[in-house]
């Protein structure tokens, strides 16, 4: 079938959004490394100050989305990002007979099932690599290259903000405040960075895996959420101690009783593993399947060009008709979450010291069925913030939170405890 | 498509080869996980002791290859291995109409090209996920997901035996001789190891690599290799010292003047690094593209499911018609190799010790132009078996040789020097 493609002639393409990203899929479309392709429109608010003189003088630039809507292009990209106006426009470009690419994780997220069977029905596709993983092509390999496999879980770390401010805190014993302003110095956090460190984006991310991969969809407003907000110098401290470190996981697993388990939180995880050695923008998703066991896939997930070489791969796929809807096209329920952990945990408390307090606070787990692992209080603090941690088996969160907030009640607390899963 | 496809019913299979992966792939086809796909015939020879009578009774076995290539199967599946009569019978399903999905790593590194290009020219499909990484979907990674960008190198540790076997070494301080017999006790190794610790299992995976990566096509033959076999527990010792470990490292890379550098070879490489701490029958392959960077895949690239699982994958792909002939499948030319890696060097000597003997090779080096990073000799050996280390700075591998070649005559060697690359 490319062959015919090929002999049709290029594959005439439109671009929505010139920003980080649109620049660096232009400058590969116009590299003359992409042939069969041709960039013919490029629209974003403001070209005045937009425009660009190294784009060729072939490309139509316009402010009118309707002049890209009414143009005679077979694929749209889609990379201005939110829902709205978004997902009319996508809407509308697919009920006029072209096919979208679009790196929008929050409109692929809240309507991808959706825009996907709208599509379908069209005879077009809506391709989507480049919202999950930037360079990473994991959606293509859950979706087609593992197809032989049945997932049944999925574990990433997919915000890398949230990876560059946990790991210079790690390596730089640095207070999350710092970190954060050094990433928003440098172009990884946003001046509001409630999306990536609160969880929502990874959350975003996690739904879109979670459909692909396990074939499940769930809705982002279903998926459990923690900030990494809480997590102090000291937690790396003892963290260590325990031969880990902490990162913002997301897992989803397919659980037989037809529900999804998927959440999004800050957790320990062995300094060894592939987990705790991702740093700075890396991105890392690991699958589970019943018949193939683990893989992992890491690499650049952040950035404007390895997000681009994910929208022109997904924009080659869709020119030559290698693509198809994701496995997960069919799927049009959402399937039940728990966002529970059932883990270790790590629980680490601040406080003003006096006699008693761990023996308090031992009785408390004790009153709650949780057992103790470990305690753990290192020495040279202030008796008057005073961290100290309690690592516990195996024990449902809910119960580990409704145990927290009977301890928290003590008047010792310089402030609330925080409580990690612990993964190994 | 897909939709079409599965309203005209499953997609009949043939399976040529009951081994450990034809058994695995029997396993998930009949496993009602793969809708759409009916194994019906399995040819092995020797069916009296192979039969098994878990398969389901629809399936026909055969001794005869002919059952098979007169069938209306649409899909073969060849797991026999070799190059003959592989290559007859595959070549002859290709000119009846039927696709083929294949693990032969040696068949598709010879006649890949030619069988891709025969199958084109009759509208099928040759699929060969499976004869690279296991596990891992890395063709369909680098042909698809990473379509977008143009690679200019590959790295990867593609041999489980050797990756096993050098993991024994560093963690058990274990001879080659010993890690090999625990490989072959426990399966992963042949009674003939040659073609995994020699590196042609390696060589010919990379070059499936780099014609579909790099769009590069070169000769197994070409592909410069040197052997695991003359690596010792004190090389460990000594790498470790250096921050390193020693893996096999299968490298391609495309050179601005149209050549490809590839080559397969013990090297030191950083303890701390992905490669660094694969293990066990893990593979991995990172890419650099000129775009969007490193990417890296991993997983374990040994065993019958993983492999099945990307066997399976491939039916399942040509079942939906999703896939396509790789990128490279138009390039009919071989490229000419470079196999010299010029890169800075960990050279052994094992020596009965006399007065001068670093001050003569530090001469030689000297007479080559070659500079010397640094020397390292720890204590503690016998004088009349004494080990050390002269690490030295960038330096074609040719001029390296001629040097060591020199060095090589004189009497105090107990054996021959080992020279290695250091990646960083």
């Amino acid at each position: 079938m490319t062959s015919k493609t090929q002999t049709n002639g290029a594959t005439r393409v439109a671009l929505l959004g010139f920003g980080t990203v649109g620049q660096a899929v232009t400058r590969i479309l116009c590299s003359g490394e992409i042939p069969h392709v041709t960039l013919t429109h490029i629209f974003n608010r403001n070209l005045a100050r937009k425009r660009a003189d190294w784009v060729p003088a072939s490309v139509t630039w316009t402010e009118s989305v309707d002049d890209i809507l009414n143009s005679d292009v077979s694929v749209i990209i889609e990379l201005v990002g939110g829902l709205r106006p978004t997902y009319d426009w996508v809407k509308t470009a697919i009920e006029r007979g072209k096919s979208v690419v679009t790196a929008n994780k929050q409109l692929m997220a809240h309507y991808g099932i959706e825009l996907i069977d709208l599509a379908r029905q069209h005879g077009k596709e809506v391709r989507f690599e480049a919202s999950v993983a930037g360079g990473i092509p994991v959606l293509r390999a859950l979706q087609d290259g593992l197809a032989g496999d049945r997932l049944v879980e999925v574990r990433g770390i997919l915000n890398g903000t949230c990876a560059y401010i946990l790991s210079r805190m790690q390596t730089d014993n640095m207070p999350f405040a710092d970190a954060l302003a050094d990433a928003q110095r440098l172009g990884y956090a946003e001046a509001d960075p409630s999306e990536d460190v609160d969880g929502a984006d990874a959350a975003a991310k996690l739904a879109i895996i979670a459909a692909v991969g396990l074939r499940r969809p769930v809705r982002v407003a279903d998926i459990a959420t923690r900030s990494i907000r809480p997590i102090e110098p000291v937690d790396f401290l003892y963290a260590r101690e325990l031969g880990c470190t902490i990162r913002q996981i997301a897992r989803a697993s397919a659980e037989d009783d037809g529900m999804v388990f998927a959440a999004v939180r800050p957790a320990l995880v062995p300094l060894a593993s592939a987990f705790g050695r991702i740093e700075g923008s890396q991105n890392i998703v690991t699958v589970r399947g019943i018949f193939g066991g683990e893989t992992s896939f890491s690499g650049f997930g952040a950035g404007g060009s390895p997000t681009a070489v994910a929208v022109v791969s997904d924009v080659i796929s869709v020119a030559s008709h290698q693509g198809s809807a994701p496995a997960n096209g069919t799927a049009t329920t959402f399937h039940k979450v728990n966002g529970e952990f059932v883990a270790p945990h790590y629980v680490r408390f601040i406080v003003n010291d006096k006699p008693g307090i761990i023996a308090q606070v031992t009785a408390a787990y004790a009153r709650y069925g949780i057992n103790i692992e470990g305690v753990l209080q290192l020495p040279k603090f202030r008796r008057d913030r005073l961290p100290f941690v309690i690592t516990l088996e195996e024990c449902p969160e809910s119960v580990l939170d409704r145990a927290l907030a009977e301890i928290a009640k003590s008047d010792y607390h310089v402030q609330p405890p925080l409580s990690l899963p612990i993964f190994s």
